[in-house]
């Protein structure tokens, strides 16, 4: 079964390590699965090119992730960011690990010498052997960028990096808009259209709607993949009792108009046969009798607590897969 | 008293520690010293722009050198260094210690964004407080090759990175020749000539005669500048009793048809009336009796042993100085 994953970065690579056990027999790599990564989070700071989702992604499935924090390496130290501090090079803020660093090194290199990131992301997967094959939504610049305002009124607007008011600001600023700076003149990266259109079953793992899902589904060649690909859609709500399961998502809902709900997401993703995205969508047990129109919606336990419980939800996701797909 | 002084790495490094203690009151900055810094050393490894003799001076006057090794920071570690090796990512031979990354970040994204090497040198000063100016010798980019064969009959002869030659070999390939490429071209850094033209005396540093000095002299601004300032121009002999202090500038001078000996060195530099370099020379009390024509010699203690042991080296330095011009 050819599997393709939409995904951010800490909440999809733990839903991915789930879609590679139910993909592939244990201690087999589930290469038929593909993962299409946001990566309108990544940052060039100290010169460094970065890439959140899809370090997080290849760390978490590589066995090189810290699995306490969910980003960045484990056993990570800090030697290079405080002696950057101490040379008074902003930012400062950013978590630059020096494990992490050697990634962003061989990364900057790759892309200064003229490499796409996806053939960077290939070559650093040779190290990491993620055992699926992991995509950048594209190989363009594409940056999120937050307005902000001190207020409601919008006093002192501003635009600044979706790092800076995430991490920095702990997402404190008052947004009014999110902009995935550079999505409309981007392409999709090689391989996304192709691997959407011969998919079985697109999931749309548990990550953030608006600033990971959603810059994916800003690349155009990408939002029409999805609209013609004769494979199901079925999306996983990373919003348990109306509140983000992780991350900081309820702050980014209300920004673009949504509820913070289970179904406030699927509403804002859409039903397909409206012009939207989702076939079917997977919410948690405790928001059962969620329903949306156009969209099959079913409960089960959502909580990726650890690969077995994360397995048994790609599980109900692929099996919702085969049953709208019969029923298409 | 206005000294400057044409300096290599390590054994600059540790000369300059004696100039400035002999040039200002305890614990007082000698501003007045001018350090005229080898750049050829020079090398883009992993992205980074790394400039060890401009770094060794800067840490060890600056009190960040690591005092065994003579080069890199003290208390360093090497995390970026085993990782860059873990993916396979070529040279491993170069020791990139994880605070020294700090270094070459700040200076890579200056210099990327238009920044000359010596305005990057001024900023990273602020933080380490050499207490003496330091300038690299030239703001364009001049790297040392070696021209190597697998034997004396030129077998297999290839060019070759300095630092490759140096650091990756241990000098042990057949040298034919050292090439400082782009040195033709090359304009002194900003305050270089100045410096040397108004300077009260020019000390040669008892550093790499061929690969530290002799590239430093490549440059023609500098060589006229020395040759038509008023000061009286003194070397130390890196050669003590025809071994070299430090390094492997046994390995160097026969390259250039140079004796490995303090008389050969002041040979290769040449007496100043017959368009050399040199006024005055020191040599190791191990050397007295050397004699070279044109160039007034005197035997001192040359180890530098410690910060006493060269500031009198130094003071030995600036009393010949004096005693040449007054003569002249």
């Amino acid at each position: 079964m050819r599997i393709v994953v939409l995904a951010g970065g800490i909440g999809g690579s733990r839903f991915l390590l789930g879609v590679r056990a139910e993909a592939g027999p244990a201690g087999e790599p589930a290469e038929s699965v593909t993962a299409i990564i946001n990566t309108a989070d990544d940052v060039t700071l100290h010169g460094l090119r970065i890439c959140p989702d899809l370090d997080s992604v290849m760390y978490t499935l590589g066995g090189g992730i810290d699995p306490e924090r969910g980003w960045g390496r484990e056993k990570e130290t800090w030697t290079v960011k405080e002696e950057l501090a101490a040379y008074g090079a902003e930012p400062t803020w950013f978590g630059l690990g020096d494990r992490d660093i050697a990634t962003h090194l061989i990364r900057t290199r790759m892309l200064d010498a003229g490499y796409p990131l996806s053939a960077v992301t290939e070559a650093l997967a040779k190290r990491w052997q993620p055992g699926v094959r992991v995509l950048p939504m594209t190989d363009d610049r594409v940056e999120t960028h937050v307005v902000v305002a001190d207020d409601d009124q919008g006093t002192n607007r501003r635009a600044m990096h979706f790092q800076e008011w995430w991490i920095r600001h702990h997402a404190q600023l008052h947004a009014e808009k999110f902009v995935p700076t550079g999505a409309e003149d981007a392409s999709a990266a090689p391989g996304v259209v192709d691997a959407i259109a011969g998919a079985d079953v697109v999931l749309i793992a548990p990550s953030n709607p608006v600033v990971s899902i959603g810059t994916i589904l800003s690349i155009g060649q990408i939002r029409t993949a999805l609209a013609e690909t004769a494979a199901p859609v079925i999306g996983l709500s990373p919003i348990i009792g109306g509140a983000a399961v992780r991350g900081m998502a309820e702050k980014c809902l209300p920004v673009v108009g949504a509820e913070v709900s289970a179904a406030g997401v699927a509403r804002l993703y859409g039903a397909r046969r409206d012009g939207g995205l989702l076939d079917g969508w997977l919410v948690d047990e405790t928001d059962a009798g969620t329903s949306v129109d156009g969209i099959e919606v079913r409960a089960v336990p959502l909580w990726m607590t650890n690969v077995d419980t994360t397995a048994a939800m790609a599980h109900a996701a692929i099996a919702l897969a085969q049953e709208v797909g019969k029923r298409a």
